[in-house]
């Protein structure tokens, strides 16, 4: 089995911009885990969190272009992948491929590869699709601070309901309905979607402030929302 | 004045995968005299046309992951876009750059950039608007077979009507209407929108066949459609 | 046993340019057989073929260097090594390698490396060979669309003889007459036939239209022509 | 004249982490109206700052060897860089070289070069005297948050004399009795101690939080502490 | 056991700049025998020797910066290093790498890799610490032309004594005696002995004259000067 | 007027391997005399000299792949190129490119490229007729260290004759004759004569002893032997 991991900024960054070096330790110890039991989390993806939205500001009111800021973001989310790979020591790779080639041609070594974004006008959800794409992972698992995807904004409506499965039609019409997604755009970005659905990708959408979460859904358990076609 | 220049690779392959060495000719003329007028074309990008096509049908038979199809895509628009350089000669930059990085340190040389893709994901028509928003393109010329963008597909429906100036909202509403745009998509695809808007880059949208159109609306002449914000 | 494999571009394209699908797929096959008789194919040379002859023919109307046309050649060659990735899959180096040293660092995963061309002035005959030389392969198949090397020219002389063996000064001899190679040349460019002598590499000319030959001669049949120093 | 700027990660960083946007806009104008004069701004290296003893520390925390939280520390100081890329805009060259080499090639297009970090064992003025070095430029300013050299420490002994020259030997008898250096050893790490004397680059070390200083530097006048040799 | 080996210019290459082929030669045959018993060599750093010397010196005659020298000397000790690969042959990494980053991503294939100089300011020592410290090696052997360290220069003074533990802080005090180091600086560049101290790694500096030294020092036996922390 | 200059490698060392400064330094006054009066020298190849033939030498004792000593001496080439660096200074592009592509990417800043090999199979005598084609220069220049094409060995039969003019058919013909070109068989590699014949490149093989003769034959006098077509 062929894990890619996608860990959401937020989940390893607080709203300060410190590093929730528990959490990272605990993602660490189970990820080792799974690669002992042969389930193989082949890439991990993370996210740009405070640091490339601090950065990203800046940048923007000194006159940069929006290219130029989503390079910015890109690089802060490499430093934040770069971090994990002391927590993971011998068992990473040991540096942070820059493309979608270089992702591939590291996972070849068999070493798990840490990334974070890679290009312009994706955000780091598109990246981990593309990477379970290219890789041919068997699943990726995307934790991010919600509980998976709901109808309706749970925050503003009580009649919310939490979706176990949702198809990417079912999504497009919730973000149709918008509301809701307004600041959840990225977890859905076009690339993303487009990529899932063309490759047909188990993907599963958790919350990833535990991340025991991810042992849980390896084992077979129903855990935050799945993507089924 | 800097010009980014988007040629789909429909207006440089026929059908069977010739190349129209004609027009292609035609286009360097023009493109030379815009850069002794000082209206510098900065970067051409081609589209992969029938090759990229007819490659990725292959891969896909051979049971290619569609993360791959989309490099081979990459790969045949690289190939349209090098056999550009020895027409424009001592003016093109000698290579093809492969990342958005690369395009603009090659950019940075003042020579004319020939970029075909640069990652999965993505259309050469993302590729043209990232393009132009690294480098602060001040248009984008985007030269395809058809006249500019219609109201509804004017194959089917003799109340079609070409617009003039179009937003980026009323092209998704058009997109989301569907029936027209199936074959078109590429030309709006999410990427391509979403860089557009954030930018609000100056784009035209016209038909490529004539060549010199490029000097028309470089000269102010309305042509196509121009997106406007 | 270590194995470099090249196979001519005649042999997966038509003369319309069209991807002789089969027979690709049948190619993987053998070559995952023989990965599994730990008989490993350790790299696979794809020349450029029709889709080359195109785009070279096509950018020296429009002016190109020859030696930009050699680079369209090559990219040319690496589209047609790209495709057979997909029917390796995991199998398969993700990417295609564009140096020498990159094809050796490549291969030093252990996975099969796909390759075209590498650089102007050589034939991708000579990137077997070169191939071969530098990461010690004990033999190098040549799968062409001919059944090995005659005396000579076997469409116009029916004196011609198939030879079961030749020798570098042989062949050398023979092209000096001329004729019969006007149209062959490439498969004994002069650095494929110093690489091969200096470095006296195994060497087996065969006709690949049945990809099976290849398992022929790793089984010790006499097919096509051997290369004898 | 040819000149490299290093700005210390300090003035750009607040101790909250926070960008000092206003600075760094007025540093962008400074660079741009030397540049005007023709007093060129070659390159400029800014410092890790806080973003790099956040991550370093997360990293260390997590089990990274040194060298990684050298490299961490490498990527925060581009992250640094890169926000400065959009305040220069066209006069920038577009990216973040990441060695020796590459700075070097950049700077040969004639645009302003942006660096952070290079390579592990270094801190950024080793950077900035390596590059000074070897692109030749005529000075190094070190903006710094500092007023320049003292024989003792300010803030602990009255009688501390802030120097108007200083020479490398004196520099290291300085640092030799340590105490005031404790916190300071960057600006004078073994590598850019050693570069500076063996080519004997014109180096001010001044109290960059004025950045029109720069300006004065530049005009002759006298500020900081000068290098002599 | 993960080794990292580094190995004196001045062992490979005799004062008119010939290389001592058996040398080299019987230290292939030690680094395959110590792999075979799974006590890995991983990285091998050879130093620049007389080739890099009279480069330099040729340079700096001609005008060229330190820095450029820095690079001379750093492509000599490639070019000594490179020679290496042939006599490891399948068992070496089949290129040089030539930045830190490449050397982990080249030693996470788990061949031997050659290496020798990375950036200007830095010995092949200091590579040996960084190298040593960035793949987390067991230990560093520092193969030279000295026995070990001694307390003076043995040289000129009958009473020095060769030391068979030091302390980083004993080196320095060493170096600040001088004298006895004029000519032996490199062994303790600054970055080299930082780089050691942070990370405390296990050194020994033997006299490489006799490869099979390296045998002894892992079989335990006490030979040459051990750093201690 | 561009030109390509050809250094061989036997006219900057002596048998010694020792490097011939004072030859270097005026090599460099006379390219900088050359750019003053626009007649720009935009690429100069060095050959490998006997730095390579020693290197060589000595990675095949150690068993080396013939593959592989050609990449040793590829790299004792770039040595002998770098040093030209320092004596043109700024007028030089700052590093040694390794592919042809990178060649042209760094002539296409208008900086004189200094180059030595480039890859297995080809001497630097190919490369310098592959850098000519390939960023179309006016004439080739092959230095080297006899005074042009004789119809015999000079040094064995008196009748032999000095040409002023020679086709490359001419030289296959004194090829095949054979004896005399026992040892200068690299002056004319099979690569190095397709590429002259395909792109009928104007070239001057003369007596580089004195750099002078480069002045003379840009000023039209008659030196050396020249290839017609």
């Amino acid at each position: 089995m062929r894990i890619v991991l996608k860990i959401g900024g937020s989940l390893i960054q607080d709203e300060k911009g410190d590093i929730r070096i528990e959490r990272l330790a605990e993602y660490a110890k189970v990820v080792l885990k799974l690669r002992k039991e042969k389930k193989e989390v082949a890439c991990i993806i993370v996210g740009g969190g405070k640091t490339a939205r601090k950065y990203i500001e800046a940048a923007r009111k000194l006159g940069a272009a929006e290219g130029l800021c989503d390079e910015i973001g890109i690089r802060a989310a490499q430093l934040n992948a770069q971090i994990m790979i002391g927590a993971l020591d011998k068992e990473a790779y040991p540096t942070i491929p820059e493309t979608l080639q270089e992702v591939a041609g590291a996972a070849a070594t068999g070493k798990i590869v840490l990334a974070g974004g890679l290009q312009p006008g994706q955000s780091t959800n598109a990246v981990a699709a593309l990477v379970a794409e290219r890789i041919k992972a068997d699943i990726l698992i995307n934790a991010t601070d919600v509980d998976g995807v709901y109808t309706k904004d749970p925050k503003k409506d009580p009649s919310a309901e939490k979706l176990d499965k949702v198809t990417i039609n079912e999504i497009q019409e919730i973000i149709n309905e918008k509301g809701f997604f307004a600041g959840k755009y990225e977890l859905f970005d076009p690339v993303a979607l487009k990529i899932l659905e063309r490759s047909k990708i188990s993907t599963w959408i958790i919350n990833g402030e535990d991340p025991k979460s991810i042992l849980k859904i390896v084992a077979g358990e129903k855990l935050g929302t799945r993507i089924v076609y």
